[in-house]
């Protein structure tokens, strides 16, 4: 049988190999990287600028050793620039000149990349991926030193201009979404100016009473939020950015983040003929199976389907990628396994605030998806009130007027909010109407809850609204 | 229509009175409570003897005056002594005698007491009810002051003889339990020496790994742990007690407390042929309902329906008292409403330590509720590895080996572990698959959970072997 290929090596790339090479040792499986890093926590790159993560190889899961180790043919630095479906063979660049490679089964896990709708100059950066971290974490950490061995492949020339120069006193931030709001919080960290920049709220996919709880967390830490801003460009100054444009104001700065999104790296499998969906995204069946026999897509690459509309959705976040993949590893060595379905669960840090959101939180979200919603945001206590240590929680509940169905929602405090979420996640899989909710028989103990959890006051709340 | 009459002034009695009058403020309430404290927090008086909540009176939810104000007519030292289901009365002794009470609908919450199997002298005390934790913080705190106003109801006089005397050395629990576990963490806050003495494994209804992480942190904390041992009794000294016996020894005490259980008040139930269960809780229908027409069970007195065999079970715990309390207002208001089933969640607190249960955790438990179990024990991040305060989580999942059901688990751990078993509740309420469990969306961000949270892991594990 020919190889089970996989074009990428981060999270999905290395869930599916590893696993398929787990449950199939016999199987041969061989993974492309076209650049130099693998297997590493996109998701902690913030905290790695901010220096609470030390060091870049932190954030490393697996090394390349390691990845051998599992009996996985990784090439790193082979970029795959076609897919021929007919003849079942990529074709591959590497640096040894271009090869075809035959498949048996190919996982395109080609990730997605930031959208930069800037013309922008020295000094703008995005983050996505390790190489970007590094730049910023040399421009802005003073003790910055591009001769350090836990930078891992990163060319330490490349580096040694952003760290040589003075560090910024003034940074603007574009986009109040995850990226914007966990570089607001780095940056803080020595001591810079930062403007945050976003056309509507903060956190849209969070909702108002996240998106407001952050933003004045944000505020009483010193960040000037400018939300509701369309911001125009960027002026460019003789040693890099020096101002940005917006409205009809200028700030001046000396570095600048754009954080606006990501778009799903499909070019290959647009010129392969492989079928994107609505999204944009690569379509897939729950099997991950693109329609193109043979041929899966997992990860930021690819659509999943909704929990509460079995629709396909595209919300790339990281568990969703390792998932996907190690069922699509399971699936090549010969047990067909379900991708899972995703309710779009995410959590977000915003210095000592977390927030965490599910399905669809705003009615105007679960109306587009044909509901008619009802909501209630309620506040409750985080533990019981005579308890050290217990903070306001603020909880969003979004259900179906008409059947009781939970649709959504999400939590936001100081105190072990964010993760309260994954209740609502579960109750979200489970189809639980708010009645249901309201009698889950959650845990209670002062130090950790009160006898009511913030998410069970919402379910009562919302109880008697649907 | 004769009142709805309700026996008891805590969580259950006092959340059924208000919910009725909210639903049917034309309805009379009457509530009977032989005491003189009503709706207090009972699971904080272990944080108050600690020291950790200030004050006596911060344990109350609501004042008599605030339950007046709603309009509900509370008797204090008001004991019902009988029920006379034919008449539908209840006979009431209060400070002006006896006399008779009709009413329309009747609602036993008449609570728990504690079980006290030793001989017992002075300075042997139980936890349960406002006035043990005065007596033992005055006992054991050198700065309590009997004479404060923010002991409510107390009578000073009573706590006089524990406040004057030296703090005690050394102190004996009996009783592995909640109650024991939270009283080392108290009395270990005065410098006091402790010694917990359990017949079996700690905390049984958490299992082996939770009960080793506690036995282990207790231990660490000084907290001189004694399980499987028997204790045989006390000896008495000229004041109070001064001795334990356990085996063939003998430890020196100042003071003990034994926790070593409790038993549901069910008397005036059994004198009215109200059945019980098989528990020897008052057996209730699924509307709190008793065998009786018109007479209603709810708290610690009564038994509830299992979310995982849907067979009655007796786990005296807060939220099942206030949420059957609320239900079963709700239905003699006029809107039937069910109490909800109960899959014995709990969370217990041990210095730094949390952990939670819900459902089966242990093989014999599963097996003896007719299942084929099958269980896991894994250990996982609290948070990505590379980010700050990330702790071992260590979460235990049973399934029944022939449906692949999620029967029950824990998880124990340093950072924020307890409350990540309401996903594990709410699953057990779901009646998920351990496949279904393992495909959870579950919120990831470094700061907050792996990519796969600890609950996913122990998923994964356990889908192997199901």
């Amino acid at each position: 049988m020919d190889p089970f290929v996989v074009v990428g090596g981060d999270a999905a790339g290395l869930s599916a190999a590893s696993k398929c090479k787990r449950e199939a040792p016999e199987r041969e499986v061989v993974v492309f990287e076209k650049g130099k890093w693998v297997s590493y926590a996109h998701c902690g790159t913030p905290y790695y600028v901010k220096g609470e993560v030390e060091e870049l190889t932190d954030l490393i899961s697996l090394t390349p050793e390691e990845i051998e180790e599992r009996d996985v043919a990784l090439h790193r630095d082979h970029e795959v620039t076609a897919i021929n479906p007919e003849a079942e063979t990529v074709t591959v660049v590497g640096p040894d000149g271009e090869r075809e490679q035959a498949y048996g089964d190919l996982l395109l896990g080609t990730g997605a990349r930031a959208t930069q709708p800037f013309e922008t100059g020295e000094d703008v950066f995005t983050l996505h991926g390790l190489p970007d971290a590094a730049a910023i974490r040399a421009r802005v950490d003073p003790a910055f030193d591009p001769d350090s061995a836990a930078l891992g492949p990163m060319d330490p020339d490349s580096l040694r201009p952003y760290a040589t120069r003075p560090a910024p006193e003034t940074v603007a931030i574009v986009g109040g979404g995850y990226v914007g709001v966990e570089m607001a919080e780095a940056f803080s960290a020595y001591g810079t100016d930062v403007h945050l920049f976003q056309r509507g709220d903060l956190l849209p996919p969070f909702g108002p009473a996240v998106a407001g709880a952050v933003e004045s967390t944000l505020d009483s830490e010193g960040v000037v939020v400018h939300t509701g801003t369309e911001v125009e460009g960027f002026d460019a100054g003789d040693e890099g950015v020096s101002g940005i444009r917006y409205g009809d104001q200028r700030l001046a700065i000396d570095m600048a983040v754009v954080g606006v999104g990501i778009t799903p790296n499909t070019d290959i499998a647009e010129d392969a003929d492989i079928a994107l969906g609505e999204t944009e995204a690569v379509a897939v069946d729950r099997y991950g199976c693109t329609d193109t026999d043979g041929v899966y897509a997992a990860g930021d690459v690819a659509e999943s389907r909704h929990t509460v509309t079995g629709e396909p959705t595209w919300v790339p976040l990281g568990l969703t990628a390792n998932r996907a993949g190690r069922a699509i590893g399971q699936t090549v060595a010969g047990e067909p396994t379900p991708v899972g379905d995703i309710a779009g669960t995410a959590v977000v840090k915003a210095f000592d605030l977390g927030a965490g959101r599910a399905g669809f939180v705003t009615e105007r979200e679960a109306r587009d998806a044909g509901f008619e919603p009802v909501s209630e945001t309620i506040t409750a206590g985080s533990r019981s009130g005579y308890y050290p240590g217990a903070a306001e929680t603020t909880v969003t509940l979004t259900a179906d007027r008409g059947t009781g169905r939970v649709l959504g929602g999400s939590v936001v405090g100081t105190d072990r909010a964010a993760k309260r979420i994954d209740t609502l996640a579960t109750a979200l899989n489970a189809g639980h109407t708010v009645a249901e909710l309201e009698r889950l028989d959650l845990a209670y103990a002062p130090p950790f809850s009160p006898v009511w959890d913030p998410i069970l006051v919402a379910a009562k709340v919302l109880a008697d609204a649907v």
